[in-house]
């Protein structure tokens, strides 16, 4: 059986998940989009936006989408990714494939390898489009917001998947790239290792500050204007909401304390250091950063 | 006799002095703009890029424009700043005005009221625009750097200025306005203190999460590239110039001292939290902070 691309289903359709969906049309995705997220604004919006072509009317009708579905797409917080994917396993075919967005990679990796495998299941593509803003919501959403991010598969070794679901797989690869994104592949818990420190840690940093500086300064625009641009670009990633964090932090909790102990540590050597030759060091170290 | 305002000698071209003269001519300043530089090809750059008409050929050649001028503009680190305040003060007249761009106010404050006071001294106004860039140097100069800026002055109580420098510090800020920028007024003191949260803190947080990432990832550029647009953002800062940050580290210690210790402990709460609900309370506090 020839595989193909031709129906699918996203399943949250905020802002990773109406981007994707305006992405795939953009880039010529003439195939059916199905559209579901328990937030009726949110799914109301992505329709209006053209983002999918028609919304589910529940989760019922959803779950007979996701069953008539050559690919499904999950997106949101990681635990309502989690849940999905106890709820599609034993509703699907060999010959569909379940892919995600999700932040953190490790516990969606293994669960895959748990729920996703054997030659009566579908298969599993665990992903991460290293995309994203501050601002959630299907209306924030953008047909380019993945040009030039990279796109992180984690797939795992323990996957038995079908021949279909693999073929699958690869034309997902292919959408990624058309859409503009940059398909890279890496270990589950290397991703989430790595992540703690080139966006976790980057994200609780500027919430510290942003925090920090609405306990000292308040709501004083007089004072909290006179920042300027660094100010304000140091803090932007404060508005990022909880709902989507609050699962990365207690799905990669050890990795993120263990950066944020050194991120403390560096500061007290800061501190320790304003008016000596070592303030220099730092300075130089941070100069020859460039990501 | 009348004020006015035709000659203006910038002392240190590089972003802010160039910017600044730049900036100038566009709004249709139609004096003579002299300029000087210790560093031949930042002074060259200035030149070329039409910021002043003429490069002064050495120190003794600066001091002699800056006798023939109505103004001069002091830019660069506080502490060249404050070496030319003790080389200009006894060389000038009652009838010039001397002000600057420092980012610290207490120290040149304190010594403008020292060095500018009484009937036989120039007058000093002291300034702070609040905008920059990571990049020095006048080839990064705008002409429309200053746009939308705060543009701090912190006159001091002390001063005893004579009539004409006072008319002369007028129509300074009728062209601080002109070029695009707000002018404030604030004393010396409480601006270190605001700026070590506004504007200290967040640069020392990026040098400090730049220089901790530098020595985790190296210059793997595959594993920065990961960060995305949140963490170059978050690392843009880590570019600044150490020659610019120790004078502001050095002359205004403490403050900066006090926030950096309480964003370590904000660190701290939230790393100890990361799996409880009061994360949501910071997060919370930091969706409120909006600069």
């Amino acid at each position: 059986m020839e595989a193909r691309l031709e129906r699918v289903l996203i399943v949250g359709t905020g802002l990773l998940g109406a981007s994707a969906g305006l992405a795939l049309r953009a880039a010529g995705f003439s195939g059916r989009i199905d559209g579901w997220d328990k937030d009726a604004g949110q799914l109301q919006s992505a329709l209006e936006r053209g983002a999918v072509h028609k919304a589910a009317s529940g989760t019922e009708d959803a779950l007979r989408s996701a069953c008539a579905s050559d690919l499904i797409l999950l997106s949101g917080p990681v635990y309502a990714i989690l849940d999905w994917m106890q709820m599609l396993a034993p509703l699907l075919q060999p010959h569909q494939l379940v892919t995600d967005v999700g932040s953190t990679k490790a516990q969606i990796t293994a669960s895959a390898e748990r729920l996703f495998t054997g030659s009566d299941r579908a298969g599993f593509l665990p992903g991460h489009p290293m995309a994203g803003k501050e601002i959630s919501g299907a209306e924030a959403a953008e047909a380019t917001l993945f040009r030039d991010a990279a796109w992180i598969f984690t797939p795992a070794g323990a996957f038995s998947q079908s021949t279909a679901a693999h073929s699958i797989a690869d034309l997902w690869r292919e959408w990624v790239a058309r859409i503009g994104a940059v398909p890279m592949e890496m270990n589950a818990v290397e991703h989430d290792a790595l992540l703690a420190w080139t966006s976790h840690l980057p994200q609780f940093v500027a919430t510290a500050l942003a925090a920090e500086l609405q306990m000292r300064l308040g709501d004083d625009a007089s004072r909290t204007r006179i920042g300027g641009r660094a100010l304000r670009e140091m803090t932007r990633l404060g508005a990022s909401p909880f709902s989507m964090w609050r699962d990365i932090a207690s799905t990669n909790a050890d990795a993120i304390a263990a950066a944020l102990l050194a991120l403390e540590q560096r500061l007290a050597h800061l501190r320790e250091n304003l008016r000596t030759p070592e303030l220099r060091e730092e300075f130089e170290r941070a100069n020859r950063f460039h990501p």
